[in-house]
């Protein structure tokens, strides 16, 4: 028996670790920060899960030079440039501002995130002034969830509690950034997770990657990829307790709801969709036809245009190259009944309803292949006017 | 020696081939056709490509129930219903329609071809009531190109005629429709070829495979793939000529303007983008990037917001999951180097060349992996506000 509670302050519930963030003036607005770090008293652990894109940001390359289960204490993270294709230079300006740390800081093998635009160094002197500015003894989680932002609308972090059976407790806290270029590979999302939790380092790779692969591996707002996707768990251990079945449902439930988060801002989305496929001849076959809907402009664009008529979600089904058959395909909207072999054309009755469901924010379509066992769930939104705009007009 | 000489007149190019279109009421604008017919004096040959989506439409099964090699000399069209998606009643619908052709047509195999909404059954006793009103003895190339559009915003016809050394001569007619779910696999577009070649059937299903491979099968607007795409060529060998080198690269031309049509006729779009991958170490692998490229909706809004920034570029590679190393590749738009390993962060003057270029209606992305000997090409358009509002709000 455990209980997780929700708390608000962010990876401030995390005992011995500290952020915060500063403007160095590389993001107009003063008020918002674009450097930022997360420091721990004792030497963390670390697990991470990158990007799949080939051409991984140099921040990535810098942390992998690291021998395997290297410990660290400190992480620096930038917004506005995401040291994204600029070489070997790239790695070499990560070392020449972690060497400007200040020493008291006792920085052990540093590592650094970065979100941004492709193919600019950092400004390495803007970015090594933060270490005058910054409060490397501050609590400051919002301030930090700010600084990460790119073309979010909202910040992004979450915190729990976890009380076990005896009383005794541990914590997770958790910032994420991320709003475009949502893919099923994690693009462009940065997403930072502490623990006091005392869980050894082979479980954190496990659940890390399992919590992983059901939420950012989960959601599409583009079906892009982006160079720097990271996913970091980082654990101090201070709190001495530690339960495994505990430690996985806060933190599968965590990713689950910042994923959620990443998708209601998605750029220019008002609506989140569920596409489960089920009955499908294999999990290849069920997860291939989910990520397909998805992806789709085709469904996203009828999604934003609330048009019931499912002939789109069918074809995409076709198009995906998995096993499928016409005649024992179903497709629900919520509890509706939209197409089967038997109910082809929709009445005005099933029509309305079919309106209806599609005008909430949030809901779900089913397809039963009825072929087979496998199903999987992964979840899309809308593609609007918005979304052209900020893509046509991001850059700088 | 051979010419090729465009003519202005379609299908009417064409010995022996009559075509013609009439409204039924299925579109609201009584001055555009719905219904179409393309039909010859004597039995032809006829090759088909159709599209990769399992759930073919209707028309399509009915295509493959004919024994392989058939005959035809009548092809019935409709605009604004896919009959898709309709079940074996959809196919019972095309006999019951086609029982109803006027006898003295002499009618053998006749087959059809559909594009709309997916989802409904023909509407049978509108569609033959054109046979009342269709002039079955005319040629109008211009009305039936128009009566097959959908979402197109303008017709698209060709027509050569190719003289041979000794001054013999045939022709090449053809119309299209397709503006928006192009695709890599031909999504819902149609293209009828007719020529009066006196072309072996063993050509004409080599030939037209080679051309649509080089045409509809590379380009892309959204990446999604339809129950309809038909690709047909129907030889009444009328001209008593032929000479393959000439009808093969009359052919190539042919489907390769059309193709350029679609794309120019993308929703919304604005600009044609040729995206050459070379120097991978496949086939497959400059396939996979350059397809990639064409269909990234990130591409896609950098190029509709004339934004330089290769960045986008670089990562859609990256993503694609070819081999490829950011020190080997090189980016060029048009004849400006935008990205290599010693040249990464444009300055003033480059990314002033590079907003000239990228202004153009049309211009070429060359991406070279410098890996290898593989290239291969494919076209995309950019994505325009045009692009959602059109697809929000298509269906009746």
């Amino acid at each position: 028996m455990f209980t997780i509670t929700p708390l608000d302050c962010g990876l401030d519930a995390v005992e011995g670790f500290y952020s915060g963030a500063t403007n160095v003036g590389m993001r107009p607005d003063a008020s918002q920060g674009d450097v930022a770090f997360i420091r721990s008293e004792e030497l963390c652990d670390i697990t991470a899960r990158f990007t799949t894109n080939t051409f991984q940001a140099a921040p990535i390359v810098h942390f992998n030079r690291y021998p395997q289960g290297f410990q660290t204490n400190f992480l620096l993270i930038n917004a506005k440039n995401a040291n994204a294709m600029t070489g070997s230079q790239g790695v070499k300006d990560i070392e020449t501002i972690m060497e400007a740390l200040p020493s008291h800081l006792n920085a052990h093998n540093p590592i650094m995130s970065s979100t941004g635009v492709i193919g600019y160094r950092l400004p390495i002197p803007k970015i090594t002034s933060a270490f005058q500015t910054l409060d490397f003894e501050g609590h400051h989680s919002d301030a930090t969830a700010q600084a990460i932002m790119t073309t979010d609308s909202f910040k992004k972090e979450l915190a729990y509690r976890v009380t076990l059976a005896d009383g005794s407790h541990f914590h997770l806290g958790a910032i994420c950034k991320g709003a475009g270029m949502i893919n099923p590979a994690m693009a462009t999302m940065l997403c930072f997770v502490t623990t006091d939790a005392a869980i050894p380092k082979a479980d954190m790779e496990s659940l890390l990657t399992e919590a992983t692969e059901h939420s950012f591996n989960r959601i599409s707002v583009d079906g892009d990829t982006s160079t720097n996707d990271t996913v970091m768990l980082l654990a101090n251990r201070l709190s001495g307790h530690y339960h495994k079945e505990a430690f996985a449902q806060a933190l599968n439930q965590m990713l689950f709801e910042l994923a959620m988060m990443i998708l209601r801002d998605g750029e220019g989305a008002n609506k989140l969709v569920a596409f489960e496929v089920k009955g499908a001849k294999s999990l290849a076959d069920a997860q291939k036809a989910s990520m397909a809907l998805s992806n789709s402009l085709l469904v996203k664009t009828a999604l934003f245009g609330e048009d019931p008529n499912w002939g789109r979600i069918a074809s995409t089904i076709g198009a995906s190259g998995i096993a499928c058959d016409e005649t024992t395909l179903t497709i629900h909207y919520d509890d509706l009944l939209i197409y089967s072999d038997s109910c082809r054309e929709l009445d005005s009755k099933r029509e309305e309803e079919a309106y209806r469901i599609m005008k909430q924010p949030e809901f779900k379509v089913t397809c039963d292949i009825g072929l087979g066992e496998s199903s999987y769930t992964s979840y899309g939104c809308d593609l609007s006017y918005e979304y052209v705009k900020i893509n046509a007009e991001y850059r700088t």
